[in-house]
């Protein structure tokens, strides 16, 4: 049994770390701090966890706490995690950071996208991207995993077979993206009401998202040169769930592409690649941590078009975070992870 | 290991049913019978249990192979489990029947409910009604569970305490519940197409409901006397959720109807009294097995208010079907419903 | 042609009222004010009124500007029109209050609920209660007029024919309530947030609501005593829409109910008796400004339920105001306000 | 005053059209038709419609009665117009088809998506594809107009500024759209059921759509020659709307993209170009025949990618629709589609 910290649980990624972790038998919730919040038991704020965590208290960011655990998540908005992991990782414990403090290798970068000085460079250099399809070996051996964002994690398992395999042109990716409401996080703000999110549908940041540099370098890294790519996030009228619809153009022949997505796949814990013909639903993954794919190719013509979904809350933060806690520790990579989704 | 069949997989009580069925580590689904799907694999109708029953298949309802099984869940219309039960039960196959068939004590008023005489009235009285918190020693030792309706769950639990002690007129009874659409099964009508059922609130039933009389029964073995209930059934426009509001004439002085709640359901595994001043929300049991009550005394009034959330596919069906199970199998009773519930 | 003024017009009721006057052949829209959005285009603010009011802009509220008025809404929170209206009516303006400063007669009573002292007690004598259905001809005639809460005009409507006809035990009333969520405002609150309140159901102010004296008030006048009334509202997963399930007891033997709603409301332009066996759907009112009625007897029981359903923003807010405008400046009672229902 | 019918008045389009209608001054609805409902009153099927047709009854379709009328509606599946039209025609009625029988000029690309021969190539000459902002005139004088379908519509008015202008390579077209569930009309399917389409987003089609044929031809003709275009229609939680995200390549370096899309509209009733850098949102346009667009250039890459959105069963449908009528009988164009978006 290891012990876990949690900072900054009251947010949406918060409590599904803590739905999720009720679930693991290796790991035990020890802390979870909130400024806001200290001195409320979890369960009278989310009631779901009533009967699991009956005596967990948010308390006030205690380093030293904190340092006593073996490992902490970070669950925060960005900046925090600059402030506190060189003291952490000092003491030893393993950081899996589900913020956007050190998915950018290039600190410059970082800073033009946050508007603030990057508090932590001497850091990056440990930092290991954590998306276990991609980088899985050095996630095992590393002391501060950088947890993707949901956005890059639906798209870059999407691109990622025809990337690697050099089969599309790097230059003219598009990736039309929607996200249910839960992405936007927990705050109180007026385009976040029911009745403003619902029964509508509209696209945002269509001229810039600060998912873009963190895409982009990962898919760079998938066949070593930059990308040309568009990304236009879109907010669906729903709690949970991420759909990538991405476009690419095939530069050279290609029999059976969906052989090669269930060939790259194959041995992935948390991919699905779909028959032929599919179209995967967000529903599909409501509450689990798979990425389902399906792959197609309007009228045989050179437009490749992957379907993408995931809970953004699961695999694109908290389960992808447990994931990678999993192989850090040396647990089934799976465990705690292995329920269905709720569908209906 | 036990094996068990279900039979009319294909509605929302089947797959729910296989959902939760996935994370019991003692029971083994080896039949899954549809005259319609025959043939078709569960997770291609289901891609949500893709990866969990890879293989399972529906089939022909077929006796010999169900009555080779320990237990046979019925996830059918009425009628279906009259018709099958008692060949099943000669075999030693225990059976948990999901439908209104064995419910009612009396077949003469299940006749006059369900417009078509009762096909199995010699089985009734080994029937034992399938509500732990009230018959939990009979369900023990039962061949043949008759699983209780959802809108009957929620008000039975919400009345109990109170019907118990002897501190309401039964006379009185007013019974406002709400219920997600799944309650109208997955039968394809137009008034359950989102178009329809979305941003929409009604009644339906308000002069009579096939729950009626099965409320009326449970309320009245409480008390040993014959209640006069008013149930009017709603449609809200969510999924899964039930929410009985559920209304009471104090006929004594009472101290504390907090304490009450909480001494009855202290050792119910799945039954939560809430803190006094609580108002459940349905989406603080999404998923799972629990009721969440609260009790309220409006301005000192005699009146009392009763707030009762279930799931209504897993307290009000397959999860009550399969605490049922755990125990006529001598399982604890909280095997394979330990998750906590979705939210958000 | 007449010039308003709309008193805190950024909330949804001000929106509305945009909405709808937008119809309006006589009546002009020369002020919108609002503290926060002074200077801002309205139609920046809501692009659905693009095209309608181009150049109307928010503006710092300015008792000269709204004395020059013919007639000025408010659309405010409580205590707004206190200060004002007396400046208001002494050049002339009259007033439509869509908020609760002048519903109540007993100064004392709204200070009880609203927990400050009432700021403008001598105006209550002047002030009408705006339900047409009840009080159309002093409508005509006032200078003041206090629009009546969604609630209480949903739970009014239900009621009147039974309690005016002496037929129902005014001791014995539960008025079940369910709303959408545009009751609770357009204030960034995390519970009325989507990612909170869809997908779920819940009560609230189950031991006492600011709602329930003004209802007390409007049923005792019916019938000469006081009322006792439990009434417990409810959130239910949608913008718009309320819908009131009303319980009382016969205290005599009728024939026919559904005559005495048919006949009671034969002449109102927006109260809609639905033919008897009716369940009325909110979205059967969606935007407009008529109550839907169904009555119902189940088991001819000496239970009464009646169903009433009002779209909150329109006959439970913005509507009933311009209904009372029509009435008080000599214009057809539905002028403005004769669109059809959207749906679906 | 003129004398319409409708055939196939069931549907959505067809019970849209009666709102719409209800407020226009010059058409009298003096025929419905429909098969499965001959007999019903529209109202006891559409209760939104109760107090505006309260004596309309659907009937058999019967040629005698509708030609008679000075117009004729046809919402119907398609080849029912075929059928019809020529019969109608020749009594000088005017046809306006909301079906696909008269939208693609060429009869075999007809037959070939349709799965059947086309019932009418005859009258293909005489028919106007009705996008007023492309074909006002021909519409003027037309005898037979094929409204455009939904996701057409909303496709050309994005694309219409860009490919006239010359400014975009027409072979690399990507119109990633997404449609409320309105879209798949009123038939009870399990896929639109609320409890399948909500809370879930889904790609459907992705490898070739019915409208796909028409979007060409309509593109095709803005710059006179042959289009490359992938279409993905998505399906989003929600009722009604459709939003499209276009995507495509400068060809020229052009200043001012913003100003040319303005231009192009200034004098359109029914396109909105929105203020740069807007992000149209569907419900601005819930209930209204307008389409409103946005136009913005990521990063200043060569990439455009415009917002275009509209409610599918008016300006996609039922408004379009009436447009066209205003067109081809003299009445202003707006005339009965003035009332604002219904919001929130």
């Amino acid at each position: 049994m290891i012990k876990v910290g949690i900072v900054g649980g009251t947010g949406y990624t918060g409590v599904e770390l803590l739905r999720l972790l009720a679930q693991h038998p290796h790991v035990s919730v020890e802390a979870i701090t909130s400024r806001s919040e200290a001195g409320v038991k979890v369960c009278d704020m989310y009631p779901n966890l009533r009967g699991h965590y009956d005596t967990l208290t948010f308390s006030e960011p205690d380093a030293k706490q904190l340092g006593d655990m073996d490992a902490v998540f970070f669950a925060t908005p960005h900046g925090v995690a600059h402030a506190l992991a060189g003291e952490l990782l000092d003491k030893g414990t393993r950081i899996i950071d589900l913020s956007a403090d050190f998915r950018l290798r290039d600190a410059k970068v970082w800073s033009e996208w946050y508007g603030q000085p990057h508090g932590a460079p001497s850091l990056l250099e440990k930092a290991v991207y954590g998306l276990p399809e991609m980088h899985r070996e050095k996630i095992k051996t590393a002391r501060l995993v950088a947890v993707p964002g949901c956005y890059p994690t639906a798209v870059q398992l999407g691109y990622l077979p025809l990337l690697e395999a050099g089969l599309i042109d790097p230059q003219q990716l598009i990736a039309d993206c929607k996200s249910g409401v839960t992405g936007a996080g927990r705050g109180a703000k007026v385009p976040s009401l029911l009745a403003e999110a619902s029964e509508s549908f509209k696209a945002y940041g269509a001229s810039g998202h600060r998912h873009l540099p963190e895409i982009r370098q990962g898919l760079g890294d998938m066949q070593a040169h930059p990308v040309g790519l568009t990304f236009v996030p879109h907010l669906t009228p729903m709690i949970r769930g991420i759909h990538a619809t991405l476009y690419s153009q095939l530069t050279t022949s290609v029999d059976d592409l969906q052989a090669l997505f269930e060939k790259r796949y194959a041995s992935e814990p948390f991919v699905d690649v779909m028959p032929a013909g599919s179209h995967p639903e967000t529903r599909s993954v409501k509450g689990i941590n798979t990425c389902r794919l399906a792959v197609h190719r309007p009228e045989n013509s050179n437009t490749v078009v992957v379907l993408s979904v995931i809970d953004n809350l699961v695999k694109g933060a908290s389960g992808q975070a447990i994931q990678n806690l999993n192989l850090m520790f040396g647990f089934e990579e799976n465990m705690g992870l292995t329920a269905p989704a709720l569908m209906p």
